[in-house]
């Protein structure tokens, strides 16, 4: 965590990040909706009234816990239950507020009823353990990039001096989004994703401009969740860290 | 698993595989090599003598293997001992003789062993987490992509005629070797391999021939690794075909 909050550190990791969410829808797009891997109880009883991708999630996250995953600042579980680390702690001091913000349930139900009817072809091709397992690696990845808002809004703190504390201190939730608002670092970014998706999405062996997923339609995830949420996260910070009760910066 | 063995079918399963598995080469390297991970005991006794990969990749296959993964006879788990299904069996006929032919073992080890440092600079960057999530997904599109061989091996025993079966009979290994090798079709999936990694490795916003990995280690990796554990796997299906007792083609 040494650096996190260095402005070319945050930089690089949400560039890293990019791709590998690009990758995952890429990689999803493959597979038709599969609704019922969404639905509880849709591939059977069995499964304790979960989902089967909820089911796969819930697994992945028990054992990643007990690796002391959900110890580490930026990693949000999507499950309040999980298993204790095995491992014993590491230590390391976290730059970041004391705070329990997380948007994963948000995160989840948008991915589920919007995002993968925008990046998959409707109906059910018999893929469903191989879409759930992609759902899974996305969600992780997305989840990630949104609550880096975290390490982004402390940095912004930090910078601005004592620009953001009436804000903050007033509760006033427009002024906060406004400031944390940059529509031309936006456009950068957007222009930026929607050229990588047009570089890793493109299909080979077939004629130009043929995509797996269209760069627009990654674009568009971009605009209408990532982004948007990843400021939500970054407002909830600042409010919360009025009252936290955490290490002074 | 309907027409699963026309070579439309095949081919397009390879193909898609390819980028899974490039885009897996492409995340590891992000990371150092991390050799810790791959040690037994090495980040804490309390994993049971497994090493962190180990430990994930098992757990990973215990939950996968609950919702029946490994009853397709396309997936090949790493370890023996799985939990049994959860969920009722699925009834599909499997095109193929049955087989226990497992190469995951020296997948692993060559992996562990060669591939990661080829792909990941040497040291520690302390992503050992993130290291052995992408080394699952890693190891399980690679396990994929090469037991494919089986398909592709059936398919080539069916479109052959007799002209196989002498070398079955015989045993002769360096002549199913050489049966199933076509070095046109291999120069075309390398060459293929190395533009590929070429367009999704490619670094923005740096300078122009700047890669997170080298697009002819990419390469080396299908030339050195998973052609030839491919075609291991023909050869060896091929043979245990003349003693399977399963249904006749």
């Amino acid at each position: 965590m040494r650096n996190a909050l260095s402005l070319h550190s945050i930089r690089s990791v949400l560039a890293r990040l990019e791709e590998t969410i690009i990758f995952g829808l890429i990689e999803r797009a493959q597979f038709k909706q599969n609704r019922i891997i969404y639905k509880p109880g849709g591939v059977g009883r069995e499964l304790g009234g979960e989902s089967l991708m909820g089911f796969l999630l819930h697994e992945c996250e028990r054992s990643h816990a007990k690796v002391r995953r959900y110890t580490s600042p930026d990693e949000h579980p999507f499950f309040p239950s999980l298993p204790d680390p095995i491992l014993p702690p590491l230590h390391f001091v976290s730059p970041l507020k004391p705070n329990g913000i997380n948007l994963n349930q948000r995160i989840r139900s948008e991915y589920e009823g919007k995002i993968v009817p925008l990046i998959c072809q409707a109906g059910d091709d018999m893929q469903w353990g191989s879409s759930a397992v992609n759902d899974v690696n996305l969600l992780q990845a997305m989840s990630k990039r949104i609550h880096y808002g975290k390490f982004v809004a402390e940095a912004k703190y930090r910078a601005s001096g004592r620009a953001l504390r009436p804000l903050i201190l007033a509760g006033d939730r427009h002024g906060l989004l406004a400031a944390v608002t940059d529509g031309a670092v936006e456009e950068q970014v957007l222009r930026r994703v929607e050229a990588k998706a047009a570089a890793f999405g493109r299909e080979f062996d077939a004629g130009r401009g043929r995509y797996k997923i269209r760069p627009r339609v990654v674009r568009w995830v971009y605009a209408r969740w990532i982004i948007p949420l990843n400021k939500e996260v970054q407002v909830q910070y600042l409010l919360a860290r009025a009252s936290g009760g955490g290490p002074a910066a």
